[in-house]
């Protein structure tokens, strides 16, 4: 038995995973920034013993601990640098937590845990070569290759959010201009929307929003399944950058699947559809057959099965 | 030792090459696409014969042929399916070439031999993930993943110039618009000057070249280096865009190290230091360290090279 800790901003959530990647148990606290990092371990370490408490499982039971993190991770220490969302800055996550629990601790990316996750258990299970972009408010990716996470030379890589997909284009968080994140993520849709309701104030979207602040991906993309106008042109306009991203990673690294997940891949056969209708008119070689686009199959507990399997994959 | 063959629409040069990838003996024929197919692979076997007369080795000394091509190949019949160059579609090349030699054939794209060239006996030489991209007429690019030619799951892949870099861009040969080999290419920098040429005819650039027709890339950066103001910016343009296509890779992939190869990179030490001030300003994890970037070191010889060690690395 594993277990994998998925690090998000609002909560904590982790669970019992078997060799397989399914979850036995779950558990979840909130994320409290308040707390010191100690003082937040500790309740990690508590919510630990309960949820194994609640379970037929002991702490000899379990083979290794992996956690996910939406941060910047040092490997070779085991080290959080960076995780803004819980408030984390250079912290000795995994050897800390190891001398609390006795136990072997993993730590990565939390989209790196995602993609392994989906290429165990979901919707990649079965296929060597995978790449995943989890469309939410930003864009994660994580890239397996031959069934392993590929870190990259200097564990930098893996960014597809942040490939710049519009030359000079909208200025992105991360300080640079037209990342692919700026035009594929559900905040980008959002955007798009916004723009294009200030013209076209016709369309249901803000009726069904309630209000313009309160729009989302899920609601221009109800809105436009209903065949609203407007809420079509800017589902299409979203789609003509998911798909040039899409086919990028195809011309570039030719994976044998690529899986969408994230808020907007709730979409589901309406996203795939249209996605895989217009990628190929971007891939540049369309006489061959090309990789599989998916829907992820996990959704919220990749994390967690992600990250239970750092410790599989890396002990084998 | 090897024979690699490097396919070109000009000329067909072959070199006799060892084990560690040094040229020991070469030889070059013309290409003629007057030719048929057959026509053209006797020509090709008579010169691998001249080529082994002038030189001490015979044919029972060769392990392998490898075959570089500038275009579409079936790996796993052996077809080479379109190769515009030299008029070739959906032809017979290794099982031909096997049969006239009595000795194992290996061909692939040339910019994949290209990048293997390098990783073996060139500038990527002893790290064991490269990109390489030629920046030449187009742009061509292959990835070398733990020593080896990355193909991607449906051979498809490694098109780095077929990348959109500028959605809805300028028109792309292939049909695409914005693709990166329109903003990264030695054809690339030509418009660009052309443009900028119209509104500031003052340059030393259109004296230099002779005619506007004659201006090439190696006359524009030569001018920069000079000082030439509108050849200076013209140059910046152009290493703007390269440096984002190389921040892609390394976002993307953070490969080891990205060599710089082509008609382009003649430029040596003026471009890399100026990609390699820029690259930084596009790659999103500032913090680490980032892949090394290098000038290709091999020239006309890495398709040779590359070719010949086809055969090396897949008999190995």
């Amino acid at each position: 038995m594993y277990i994998g800790i998925d690090i998000g901003g609002t909560g904590i959530q982790m669970g019992i995973v078997n060799e397989m990647g399914s979850v036995l148990n779950k558990y979840e606290i909130k994320t409290n920034k308040e707390l010191s990092f100690e003082e937040q371990l500790n309740k990690i370490v508590d919510a630990i013993y309960h949820m194994l408490d609640m379970s037929c499982y002991s702490i000899s039971d379990i083979h290794a601990i992996g956690a996910g993190v939406p941060g910047l991770i040092d490997l070779t220490t085991g080290y959080i640098l960076k995780c803004t969302n819980i408030g984390w800055f250079n912290v000795p996550f995994k050897s800390r937590l190891e001398e609390q629990m006795n136990c072997s601790v993993y730590i990565d990316n939390d989209a790196n845990a995602a993609a392994l996750a989906e290429s165990i258990a979901g919707s990649s299970h079965g296929f060597a070569t995978s790449v995943m972009m989890t469309l939410g408010t930003g864009i994660g990716s994580g890239i397996i290759i031959d069934g392993k996470i590929w870190r990259g030379s200097h564990c930098i890589g893996s960014e597809l959010g942040h490939i710049i997909l519009v030359a000079d284009g909208i200025p992105c968080s991360c300080g640079n201009k037209g990342c692919l994140e700026r035009y594929c993520s559900a905040s980008a849709i959002i955007r798009m929307a916004r723009e294009e309701l200030l013209h076209r104030p016709e369309s249901m979207i803000i009726e069904s929003a309630g209000s313009f602040d309160k729009i989302n991906a899920q609601i221009i993309i109800d809105c436009a399944k209903q065949n609203d106008p407007v809420a079509t042109d800017i589902f299409q306009q979203y789609v003509h950058y998911l798909s040039m991203a899409v086919a990028n990673v195809i011309n570039l690294l030719d994976p044998d699947i690529i899986v969408l997940g994230g808020g907007v891949s709730n979409a589901g056969s309406y996203l795939l559809n249209a996605v895989q209708s217009s990628v190929t008119d971007f891939v540049v070689n369309k006489s061959s057959a090309i990789p599989k686009i998916a829907i992820a199959s996990l959704g919220s507990e990749a994390g967690i099965i992600g990250a239970a399997m750092l410790g599989r994959k890396i002990s084998v």
